[in-house]
């Protein structure tokens, strides 16, 4: 079956495979004048025309962040020859710099436990193309959310996890990221802790927290939200660290709450202030318009 | 069955089912001293446990609107009873009102054209109890949304209208709603102006305009939106009534939007709010919360 | 001087006082069936017309809040017979009531330090009518926004304190509060804790702290946000309590920020969320919207 | 001085005349590849440090933008040599560019009529060091605002309009604002339409209107809401053109409102979202930020 009903009256779906290929640089490194020059003149230098160009810099510990984007199409240099002179550049810049083509679609595997509506959710817009992204595979603890799957021809695994074989079925899940060549994990509502040992061979990882982060840190959030009495609710889409929900923060939503919502309205609400910050969150990601230093995000929109 | 993976703890599902039965009651009448007292005087009297109760005055219009819901299971008169009883009682008042049931679930038909969004939204959101009604059916112009229908065991009808048949599409689209006993109808981005004669027959329809309205009444508002640079767009949820894009508004959502977002951004982010503002007004109406008035509505929330 | 030059076309200021009187009750009590029957038919017997009517249950606690708001005028009880009557009422249900008159204007005391951004702020709309209470005096530990005051014709009282004389800077202000009969105090930006032998004497008190409550307690929020690197500030309006910060959550505001931000910009915009929600907290209070319950709000609204 | 007794402890006040100098261009010419890299290089070449690049590309009309903001200090070209060099640039790009130095503070009116709030407000942040601006002169059509002005010790002067002398009174006007020496003016709630012919002599204008435009355009924004039963309502700062409510949208505010609310509480509301977004669009002017094309804005942020 399929959602293979999504058609281009629905959907931009593929729209952005006919787009022309743009080169993506992300750079961070310490400041100085004339890096703006320098950065620009470069692609100049080459024919490349820019569309988008964002800086910020840290003031206080004097880093310069830059992402710029520009056409493939007419640029002098290859794919290759770009990668190169960008490792090179970086390093004398004494900064690090990562670069990304955008007909290159990055591959994602999704982290789901049993509530499916961020699940759902990434996939209905991955569909749409507002995520673009492939999804060759659902990683999930729990077999409820197959079928979901299976309606959106998505391969499904389980690891199942226990008090006794975490570190067989972490070491299961990094085998599946390898094999099936995985850049980057979403944990939509994935409800288990990723060990130490686990980060350190794979980290590229976002999660959606369901709260204001940092109020509300650890277990059941709306539990402790619905006792503390607050007036807003939040969720909080972050990269996954060692130090659990200290994460860099990509995005954060919120919902009004009254005393007349009990912790399953705070549920209920929280769900769509979780689907929307991940699926903005996500999208910022694979657009590549966030850049992470110091444990924070600089978010170029 | 499709979509059957939902299960409870994913879901709130079935709970309203299993949760005990209670009675609502909307009215509208001319406003005068006593009147709360009378009503909650009368559900003592026959032993009702009063959960909820909101009452709104208009003072310009001197109308007294209320909302009282209470339980079944200790109240002294049957359904029937009820029914009879508040009949009697709105007539004595010189008003209006309505008695619901919490274990009678709507049958709500749902018009779709090409956009999934809403459609998808509003399905999975019934699959997972947050919107307590049935869907019998769902009408399209279009078949582009049949297998979306299928994978929710959701029986899927084509009402294709063209510049000649729209008479008789209207006449089979009301044979529809008679055969299938529905209640509500809800125009997930219909993208069609139902008739004058057609609203004559059924009216109980609630819409989604992709506007803040009254901005941006009419055909392409995020075409619109754009050229105005607003720097919000937003969504209206809203009862339809001959006067198109006039109707009682339920439920309001807004998006930020800035000069980098070109019409197609627009369109993206305001599925999000389009999403969210027919869900919620759904809701409401479900719920029995929203009262019409005047050519506005009383929502108690 | 003074601001005097406000005039009616500027300002609601005194409408209120020709507004006909109003009789609010708030009442929290064990829950049973029958309690809005009581609580109305009472009011109806004495000929009490009924302008609003909010009531809410606690169902985990088994605990009935209502709100009651009616006509004196045509009440056949006097303002002493009704607070008589209320208090056994109170007795018998086994709760606890207070009852207010519209036309008795709370006397408050603004408690403010050194930032004059919530002081002014709340001087201006007493003067506008939006905030129905009397201002007997301000209370500061500096002498920096006398002339504040003075433009505004608000008595300004110093009570500095030090690490040494906090105890009778404590019982200097307690003295005032009791001389110039104040009911309620506001913390508008004090920057000081008040003791526990201080709250045990005086503890009607709301607060403004710069941070989504319970993120950032304590000292320099805003920077502890610019640290953690969120994407959304707040500000909390609450009760105060012994525990610092764990007060009843009344209003809560929230503002975007991005890496863009420094400390100065979330304190700049921290600014006007502080103000909007320590106004609209205290807006809530003073017509009696506000009931506290284990450890948190009903906002009446 | 009135207010004199803000202080560095409360504000911001005086820092930007402390903080080094800026140099901000802003410039609009047809796209073209290496443009960025044309206005870097030149300000690399001249030993300036840039803080802040942004660009945009308005694809449809194929035009560029671009506001770049870099430290005056070390810049080997003077004040007057930036101005000449950029006015050269602009010819040869067959484009427009504006040049601004942080230091030279914009010589400001504020138009006012009656409402006190949005000229407190400003009044209030200039003084607080948020807007940096200086204010010469208020205009009003009312005396009643005199009070206020002396308070801050800003000169108020009267320009009355009625039915005959509107003419008379504009010249007036005009005269003061030439006198003065003012480069902006901003209608702070001012209730007056300024002439064609006004608008010929003197166009650098910000209004704030009192509705999410382009909903409810014209007079009584508030009464008009309300009736429509909106659910949210707005506040839309914007330049002011010929075509009254369609000049360029800066910055839009909103806040909910409820069936409860009446046509008084919109107005109160209201004030709050007036004051906040016309606050914010005059910051965003002042420092530049705002770019004006093709009938909308760009906002550098």
């Amino acid at each position: 079956m399929g959602f293979n009903c999504f058609n281009k009256e629905d959907s931009l779906f593929y729209d952005f495979r006919l787009a022309s290929t743009t080169v993506i640089l992300q750079l961070i490194c310490p400041d100085r004048p004339g890096l703006v020059s320098e950065l620009s003149g470069w692609i100049a230098y080459n024919h490349g025309n820019i569309r988008h160009a964002d800086h910020h810099t840290d003031n206080e510990a004097k880093l310069f962040l830059s992402r710029i984007e520009w056409d493939l199409e007419s640029f002098s240099l290859d794919k290759k020859s770009i990668k190169s002179e960008i490792r090179n550049l970086a390093i004398d810049l004494h900064g690090k710099a990562q670069v990304s083509f955008s007909d290159e679609i990055p591959r994602v595997a999704i982290f789901a436990s049993k509530q499916s509506h961020c699940l759902v959710d990434l996939l209905w817009r991955v569909k749409l193309g507002e995520l673009q992204m492939q999804v060759p595979l659902v990683i999930s603890n729990h077999p409820n959310l197959e079928q979901i799957c299976n309606s959106f021809n998505v391969p499904f695994h389980i690891a199942s996890i226990n008090q006794t074989n975490k570190y067989e079925s972490e070491k299961h899940i990094l085998r599946l990221l390898n094999e099936y060549d995985i850049e980057l994990a979403v944990l939509a509502k994935y409800m288990q802790i990723l060990s130490k040992s686990f980060l350190a061979k794979f980290s590229n990882i976002i999660n959606i927290h369901h709260s204001f982060l940092p109020a509300f840190k650890g277990a059941q959030p709306y539990h402790q939200a619905w006792e503390r009495g607050v007036k807003l609710i939040g969720a909080t889409a972050h990269y996954v660290t060692e130090d659990l929900d200290a994460g860099p923060i990509i995005e954060q939503t919120i919902a009004n709450v009254s005393h007349r919502d009990e912790v399953d309205d705070l549920i209920r609400k929280g769900r769509d202030t979780e689907r929307i910050a991940l699926a903005r969150a996500l999208r910022l990601h694979l657009r590549r318009q966030v850049i992470v230093y110091r444990g924070r995000t600089a978010v170029f929109t």
